[in-house]
């Protein structure tokens, strides 16, 4: 066998415990197939004392994490620490400056310098890998880089965050508000305790960043994400997809248009019976469309230890193997910076939910501002709801607002923004529209 | 840029046809992320004449694919010639004796001579890639082969034939029976005209002995295949399915057990709500359960010019790179021969339907029977079907037939077995009894 490939490990939280049990588990394996011994040499963490349950008695310690990345006792740095800025950042920069190939489940670093950081990785002529960092266990950073190369990819999406989708699933499933079941995944572990950074949907838009960049060669561009959470979906919003035939999933969607690149995190109504309406509690699935290819969707665990470890595992391996390509598939130097395209010109048809006021032509003037954009209707609901809508009145009286549901063909997020300002202005709704994207899958 | 990497294609239908589409419209693109050019140098086929949707007159000709095989002109020998024996086998075996690399999409050769292939091809030092070969657009191999590798893959299962799975839908969805699905496929070329190679099960059987030997480093082991097809499925069994919470897909499972390695290919009950169960129509999924990743699904086309031209050219950029693996992961010389489990040994739950005559004493019999072998059952479902079963009476008349369904608890195929010959051989049922296995997801 070859020269050992030696590995530095920063971070020793759930993730960095979970790699060096695996490479308990199978490091003897993976070494031979491999074709040279991969051997954790230093470990690195805030504090030694902590109880881990891991003997770190075998491994060389520091506190100091850029001076591990740096180490000429080391080949490959794997940096388990997290957050887009401070010490991951410090020594990832520091590992590839001194040549030494990086492993990293840090998707908000990524997100935020990861254009800058491929860049010098390939000024290095080392590896920047981070299956870990989008969608966990599931291996959709390589399919991406080496298995669908031969497709002009069109769109990427999928469900990127498992606290959401967990708690769409109970809030589905069980006809409860947001913030009830929300407090019940806080109590659970599914949710932390500021909560805001899932369920508003910054996490899954810096992985949608990452999907973009390798999808279409473009700088990665977390800013351009538009954002919307869960925070403001209702009992009545579930109920109104079950009757017209939908589930609702945060989607994170990127994909190419004439006005440059759409990337967006937001609910979706997506048909019951695609693929990605399947995919339920803390599962995470990415869906990418390709020229030739069709669409190929991958589904599986997007957290925890053990995940996460085999995908950092696999990182690795590769690297002891010699494979070392650009992180993001073109070289970052040809990375293109694409227009934003603006959600103002989205196009796609729309889910609507108004509360109305039963009066004598209310309903015609709400259908004529809809007429005026030229937004023109698949369905229209008009329903008393299996739970009470808020703002609500006694439906007895009249007078009294009544829940309607539409659902619009393809139109421009123009059109109907400009549609619900007018009907909300002109005062037959009791309180303001709600609106989702419909997803095409 | 490097020295051009130089393919010869041998089978020129339509994932030949597929593969040179692609090359011309993405082949410049590949070749700079490969880093040497990708040439097509060569083709193969037995009528030049044929009317081809892609023009030849760029490409050298010859008729004969076991000389194109050990040409000097080509790096890199594809062959989409189809078949088990023959020139498949005689062209493959020629270009690996030759020192070239293999592409291959021919599932039925691998099947039958993967071991043997995998030997030459390291003895030669070449590559013998198949990612065409299972689940066509799907790349479940380099999945096992590469991202996976740091698990312990405990069972490896999916939906490995299109037609199969058409065709059930279409029963499910429209409570049609078999014989009258089929036909319709068959005109809508979803089908062969010789169908039995799908529908018997032999298609799905060729893509898990493969897929077999990369999750448990085994030697590829056709012969070890237990194979039900979907023949004998009724509409009867498809509203059971749905009143019990399940649905009916062909599936392949490997699973390694006490007994050895158990592959089987039947017609199966899943749980509604797990993944496998969404996969609808002619699309494929392979589904990995490993010790650390826990469970990894992949869905997509498994078929078609499009989707299989995707995987065949990530085979040739992943040759083009460098990268040269043992094509079952492990070394062919390292494979191991494990034991057969035999399907009697095998343990798991059971659906049985019966159609029991409505006399005194039939029912308590039956049950005699179930407890003699110590299975005890989940439910017992009593029942006028929605579409009449065939053998069965007018259930007005006293002692006419009534179906019958049981879930059965954990338990062995051998028990099942020997109770329901014992049922049979008793006489209160009209017809032999049914009995389908359901997987735990």
């Amino acid at each position: 066998m070859s020269e050992p490939i030696r590995l530095g490990i920063a971070g020793l939280g759930t993730v960095g415990a979970g790699v060096l049990q695996l490479l308990a588990a199978h490091g003897e394996r993976l070494s031979r197939l491999a074709g040279r011994p991969i051997q954790v040499r230093a470990v690195s963490a805030r504090d030694r004392s902590r109880k881990r349950p891991i003997d770190l008695s075998a491994y060389q310690w520091t506190d100091d994490a850029v001076a591990l990345a740096r180490s000429a006792e080391i080949d490959v740095f794997v940096e388990l620490i997290g957050g887009e800025d401070g010490v991951a950042k410090a020594s990832i920069e520091a590992a590839l400056r001194a040549g030494k190939h990086v492993v990293t489940a840090n998707k908000a670093l990524l997100a935020h310098h990861g254009t800058a950081l491929a860049a010098l990785a390939e000024e290095n002529g080392v590896a920047l890998n981070f299956e870990a960092a989008v969608a966990g266990g599931i291996p959709i950073v390589k399919t991406m880089r080496e298995s669908l190369l031969g497709n002009e990819i069109t769109r990427v999406y999928g469900i990127l965050n498992g606290t959401c989708n967990y708690i769409l699933t109970r809030m589905e499933e069980e006809g409860r508000p947001f913030a009830e079941v929300l407090e019940e995944a806080q109590r659970l572990g599914y949710a932390e305790a500021d909560p805001s950074f899932d369920v508003g949907g910054t996490d899954a838009a810096h992985k949608l960043s990452l999907l973009a960049s390798l999808a279409f060669g473009a700088r990665v561009a977390f800013d351009h994400v538009y954002i919307e959470g869960i925070e403001e979906i209702a009992p009545a919003d579930f109920e109104a997809a079950d009757d017209l035939g939908y589930r609702i999933k945060l989607l994170g969607v990127a994909l190419k248009t004439d006005a440059g690149i759409e990337q967006r995190v937001h609910p979706t109504m997506v048909p019951k019976h695609s693929p990605v309406a399947g995919v339920s509690g803390v599962t995470n699935c990415v869906a990418v469309d390709g020229d030739f290819v069709g669409s190929v969707m991958m589904v599986g665990p997007g957290a925890g230890a053990g995940p996460t470890a085999s995908s950092v595992v696999s990182d690795v391996v590769d690297i002891a193997r010699g494979v070392v390509m650009a992180p993001f598939i073109t070289r970052a130097g040809e990375l293109v910076s694409y227009e934003r395209a603006r959600m103002r010109a989205h196009e796609g048809g729309y889910y609507i939910r108004l509360s109305v006021y039963d009066r004598p032509g209310a309903f015609a003037k709400i259908a004529g501002r809809m007429a005026e954009q030229e937004v023109s209707l698949e369905s229209i609901v008009q329903r008393r709801p299996r739970t009470a809508l808020p703002g609500l009145g006694d439906r007895g009286e009249p007078g009294a607002p009544t829940p309607v549901v539409m659902i619009t063909h393809q139109t421009t997020e123009e059109a109907i923004r400009t549609a619900l300002e007018a009907i909300e202005r002109d005062g037959h709704v009791s309180e303001k529209p709600r609106m989702m994207r419909i997803e095409r899958l």
